[in-house]
This record gives structure tokens, C-alpha cells and sequence, in this order.
């Protein structure tokens, strides 16, 4: 199959347009709404647009400017032309080759898709395996998948630098190298808040990002930050549907005085991969650290009637209890469209903290992969009683 | 594309044979279970394999012996071949034109599948639209979607009668007729029950199924039966996760005495037509019919971000509540792999008796094709607020 470069990115270009056109016209529609397309900067406590105050002083302020992509301090990095996942994605054709550097969700997205659409890709990362912080069997089979979809994946790099080659440009790392016509750095995303010159608000930062209470408050009277604009340990939250679970109780506190803290135990994280690595909770691991004497049940996707009708046998679910009390601490679905089916576990996670009685209580229809999650807890309960 | 039919056919009875002995090798495990293959009769009251009783008299039994296709009687059908689903299934080869009669989930499943491997099609039905019981508009949507696929849809068909044709069968009925090389026969499926002579142990059969009281007792002491053995209402009930969810229950009742009546409520129901038609509770008629004051709400899938990024952008969630109390009564989820993501509502309905705030709080990863459920659900309880 011969795969038009231009046309996919034409798909690609037209579809994050009517995304974005699509939450436009919901503002559109409500008339309380007025969208200002210049950008915004604080001069003496004001948020100023083109020389003009945008709102009268003391306007309860929520800002959620969201994150742009990091640009790692790697030697060369100045020398060389390189893309970032936002560049990427608007490019008018397809890289004849690319490499890239990193191994988070972004990376191995964009990693698994061009090579897919039959661009040689080599991805060089420092850690032994892609998708820190998730669980060590998802990571075996993301590296695993990668590598049979024919991604040169170069694990445990050290001395990651870049230079400039004859067709592009070349990745060195100790022991090896690998050149490509471009090279995508996805080395994680920083905040853009600081462009707005939050100090002349008295918005602190910490890390680049806005220092706030647990009422998502920053450290200017009446201003919230939600979202990618957030400092600290916030950073493991970079998704959409977090400054939506954010947004609603924030403008509720900036508005009307309330004091909603948004919870973040039971957060999805989804790696749309194929298969997505979906994920709520705790990992294993991280349930060790925090103390629990932990139950692992896994259920294998291909022991499912479904999956094997389909040809979808990739994956797995993992459930992570804690033994005494026999909850849910975290949970993988890693399987075809997991992240369809996680909410069936950050159902119980967030509104029963982990209790599963209610999925164990639930018919679950047949033949389907979800089933998976019903016989996981299934499974984990009975050995537990 | 040419569609290597025996390659086809051979797959199936492959993935068929496969999960037969998934479910054999876990009874082989465990050393209590025995299997027997002969067909089994009652004699006299007991169990009887080939003249010799199966199990001592007043063992406790459960019956779970399915069903097989109905043939209509249709006139003509006693003097054409014709296949059932279960013969279709077990063919060498793909047959080289297909009429199907009936319009039921196996009958819509057939015709998409069969069509999309490039056999012509001709579905004739007595009702207006395919899946009777469904919601309209996911009637109408899979209609559209067959016609797309190039099944020629005969609907509101009177008449309905079989005969020879040169070429194999002919679907004669009133207006006109279409000929085929088979004829599938998708007319319903019956208890096969009746073969077991259940008279013999006192067993009391109605419309030939099983009897039951609400804890799936037959009229026979110490004898119950599960899934498709059943008669009557229960026959709206007839898939594999029905019985699933009946054995325990009633193995509990066979063997410790206890009394559970297995629920029926939120029982899923799944089309595995492409979109599938995932539901569970009452259809918005349904919900009339009963007396509620009703609230609908639809969301269509075409609006997700998901969905328009892969191009699955068919489909709808459909949420049935009542007014008054704000409860779910009822769902259809109508997208690619809507079945997988059925139970994100099925677990309100039968756990919270259709109290959706759980739904409500739980935050749902983006961008998936589940967020429909979610938004539907937010925009319901909004509405009604």
C-alpha cells in the first residue's frame, strides 16, 4: 500500500480544525461569551490585551492557557532543525524518515502511527522500556509492539545529542546513532503561563507552572489556574478531561466563593497506542510504595471469546487491590479501545473508593472484551473472600 | 479485494472449535466435573445416558441444555433446502448469493457480514424495520446501513413463502420475490428442551420451554433451568450472559436451598452489526407504555473528537429517564464497539437503580468514544435540574 503523505495530513489539518471550530461554535451560541484572539499579558495586576485592560480589576480570573511542547537541553539541540509534536502535526507531508527522541505517550503515539502510515522511524529513549509510570507488563508490550510494527527502538540511551547529517539529521547516543530527515523531539510539554508576565498579577510560579491551593487558587486574589497551567506534581495530570473535571468546580469557586478541591485519585490516563494503555489509579508498584499489602489479578485479552473473534487477542487487564480491604487501587486496561471501557473501573474507583461489589453485581453482555474487566474482578474477589 | 471463501469458512469453525475447548479444558481442571456426550432422556424420573441412569434419583439438577434455530413455518419451507445460522456457520464455502428471512439480531449480524465478504444479499422482513424492540432510531440507522452496504432490504414483506428456483430458492412475497443460492432461515431460536421428554421427571413445559418459578425452579422437585431452556418472557433473554448470570444463583438454590430470583432489569442486549447496537433496560416506548413521565436524551457520536479523528463517527447514546425521580430507565448505545462500553450504564441501572450521579462524577478519559455516555448523562441531569 502506497500511503499519500499530503492527503493524511490534509485529514489530520481538517480534522483539528472542526474540533476546534466545533468547541468554537458551542461558545458562539451562548451569548455570555466573547472570544479575543490576541494574546494577553498582565501590566500592573491587569490582563491587557494590545495595550487595552481586557477586564475591569478584581474580575474572578480562571486561566487555563494550557501547555506547549518542552524543548529538552540536549547538546546540539540548537544546531539542528528539529519538529515538535505540534509541528509535526502540521507539516504539509510526511517526514521521509523520522527519529525521535523520547518515550512518553506522545512519543510512542506519533511513533506507532507514522510507521504505520510506512515512514521508517527510529526512537531513542533513556529508560529501558517506553510509558514511565505505567505498568512494567503494559511497557514489555508497547516495546514488544513497537518493534514488530518495525519502529527502530533504541532503549536505555545515554549521551543523547544531536547533529546535523547530510539528509537531515543524525541522533547520537553512546555505542550508536541513527539519522533520519527529522527528528521529533517529545520530551514533554511546560506550561505557557508565563507569557501572560503572571509576577505583575502576583501569580507565583514554581517549576512554570502557577503555584495553587488545593482550591486550584493561585497566589493573586480572585485568579484560578486549571489545566496544563498548574505547577508540580499536577505535571501527571496533562490531560483535556482533567481541566474538564477542573473547570466546572473552579469557575463555582471563583465565582461564588465555594472551595471545591478537585480529587485527582481516580484520574484516566490513556495511551492511544494500538492497543490504548488505559489506566486509573495506582500501579502496582506505587501501590507498594504507598504501604498496601497488594492482591494483583491479570486476565488475559485473548482467553476472551470476543478477542478471538475479532482477531483482537493483544492485551490485558490488571487489577491492583489492597488484600485487606479487598479495593481497587488502581487498575490497566490494555487492550483494542480500553479507553472506551476504563470508566466501567473509575466507576467504582472514584464513587465507591474501589469497592467493586457494584461491576461483581453487574451483568456484563457477551461476547465483548469488557468482559474482561467483569472476570478480573471476578476473579480477584474469590481469591480474596 | 477477492474474498477466499474456504479461507473464511475454515477461520470460523476454527474460532468456533477454539472457544468449545476453552470451556471444555476449564471443566477438565477441575476434577469434580464430568462430561458426558451422549444424549441424555428422562425414564422414569431420572437421567438416563444411553439406558443407564446419569445420576442417582433426586440429585439436584440444572438444566442448561439452549436452544436451536425455529424454521417458521413458512409456506413452502418443507420443500426447498434452506440453512439455519447454526448449518450457515458450518458451510465449506461462503454461499454464492444469500436471501435471508427474518429480521432479528442473527438475521441483521448474517447480512452485514456476509455482504461485506462480497456475497449478495436479500433480507426480506414483515416488520418496517429490522430488530424489533430496539430503539427507532437505531432501527432506522441500521436499515440505512445495510442498504449502504448493498443488502437489498425488503421491508414490510406480506406473504412470505419459499420455493424452488433454477438457481437454488426463491423468497416469494406479495409485489415480488428474490432468488438466491441459500436461503438462511433467521426465524427465532427454540428450547431444545423438549428432546430431553422432561414429562418423564414431571418437568412441565409452556410454549416449549421450561416452566419456572422466579428462583428457576421447574415443576420438577430439585430440578431448575437456566438461559434458553426457559419458556416464555424469559425468551427476550436468550444470550450466553443471561445464563452466565443465572447459574450461580441458581446452583446456590439447587444445592444449598437458597432462594434467588435472578433479576432481569438491567440485562444488556448487544446487535454485533458494525456499529453494534448495545442496550440495556426500557426503550423510550417501553418507558411510555409503563407510565413514566419521560425525558430523552440523545448525543449523537459524530460530535466527539474521537470519532471524528478514526472516522467512526456513526452512531448515537440514547438516554430513557423518568422525569419525576431523574432515573435512568433504560440506554442504547449505538457505535463501534458500543457492547464494550454498555456497562458504564448498566452498572447505575442495577446497582443504583438508575441513580446516574455516579456517571456524573466519575470523570471520563478524553478523547474517547465513552465520553458520549458521559455527556449525555451531564446534559440529561442538567436539563432536568
Amino acid at each position: 500500500m502506497r500511503v499519500d503523505g499530503p492527503a493524511v495530513m490534509r485529514r489530520i489539518a481538517r480534522v483539528v480544525e472542526n474540533g476546534r471550530r466545533h468547541y468554537e461554535d458551542l461558545f458562539a451560541d451562548d451569548a455570555g461569551v466573547a472570544i479575543v484572539r490576541e494574546p494577553a499579558r498582565y501590566v500592573d495586576g491587569r490582563l491587557v490585551v494590545d495595550g487595552t485592560p481586557l477586564v475591569p480589576v478584581g474580575t474572578p480570573t480562571v486561566l487555563a492557557v494550557g501547555a506547549r511542547p518542552a524543548v529538552a537541553p540536549l547538546p546540539g539541540v540548537g544546531e539542528v532543525p528539529f519538529v515538535t509534536s505540534d509541528a509535526l502535526l502540521r507539516m504539509e507531508d510526511l517526514p521521509s524518515s523520522l527519529a525521535i527522541v523520547g518515550g512518553g505517550p506522545i512519543a510512542v503515539e506519533f511513533a506507532q502511527a507514522l510507521r504505520r502510515l510506512d515512514v521508517p522511524v527510529t526512537m531513542v529513549i533513556r529508560a529501558e522500556l517506553p510509558l514511565r509510570g505505567e505498568e512494567p507488563e503494559a511497557r514489555e508490550a508497547v516495546a514488544r509492539i513497537l518493534r514488530a510494527d518495525g519502529v527502530r527502538l533504541v532503549t536505555s540511551a545515554h549521551g543523547i545529542g544531536l547533529e546535523r547529517s547530510p539528509h537531515g539529521v543524525r541522533v547520537r547516543f553512546d555505542g550508536g546513532s541513527a539519522e533520519a530527515a527529522h527528528v521529533l523531539l517529545a520530551t514533554g510539554r511546560e506550561p505557557t503561563i508565563a507569557d501572560l508576565d503572571p509576577a505583575a498579577a502576583g501569580i507565583e510560579l514554581e517549576d512554570g507552572g502557577a503555584r495553587v491551593s488545593p482550591t486550584l487558587a493561585t497566589t493573586a486574589p480572585g485568579v484560578f489556574a486549571i489545566g496544563d497551567a498548574i505547577a508540580g506534581d499536577h505535571r501527571r495530570y496533562q490531560f483535556t478531561h482533567v481541566a474538564t473535571h477542573e473547570g466546572p468546580q473552579v469557575a463555582e469557586n471563583a465565582l461564588r466563593g465555594a472551595a471545591h478541591a478537585p480529587g485527582y485519585a481516580a484520574m484516566p490516563r490513556v495511551t492511544f497506542t494500538d492497543p490504548e494503555v488505559a489506566a486509573v489509579g495506582l500501579t502496582e508498584a506505587e501501590a507498594r510504595e504507598h504501604g498496601h499489602d497488594v492482591h494483583v489479578e491479570l486476565k488475559l485479552i485473548r482467553q476472551l471469546g470476543k478477542a478471538r473473534a475479532v482477531g483482537e487477542t493483544e492485551g490485558f487487564v490488571k487489577l491492583v487491590l489492597d488484600r485487606g480491604t479487598q479495593r481497587l487501587l488502581g487498575a490497566t486496561v490494555f487492550c483494542a479501545h480500553g479507553g472506551d471501557m476504563l470508566a466501567e473501573l473509575t466507576i467504582p474507583l472514584h464513587v465507591h473508593d474501589g469497592d467493586l461489589a457494584p461491576v461483581l453485581a453487574t451483568t456484563f453482555a457477551h461476547p465483548t472484551l469488557s468482559e474482561g474487566i467483569k472476570v478480573a474482578v471476578r476473579n480477584a474477589l474469590g481469591r480474596l473472600a
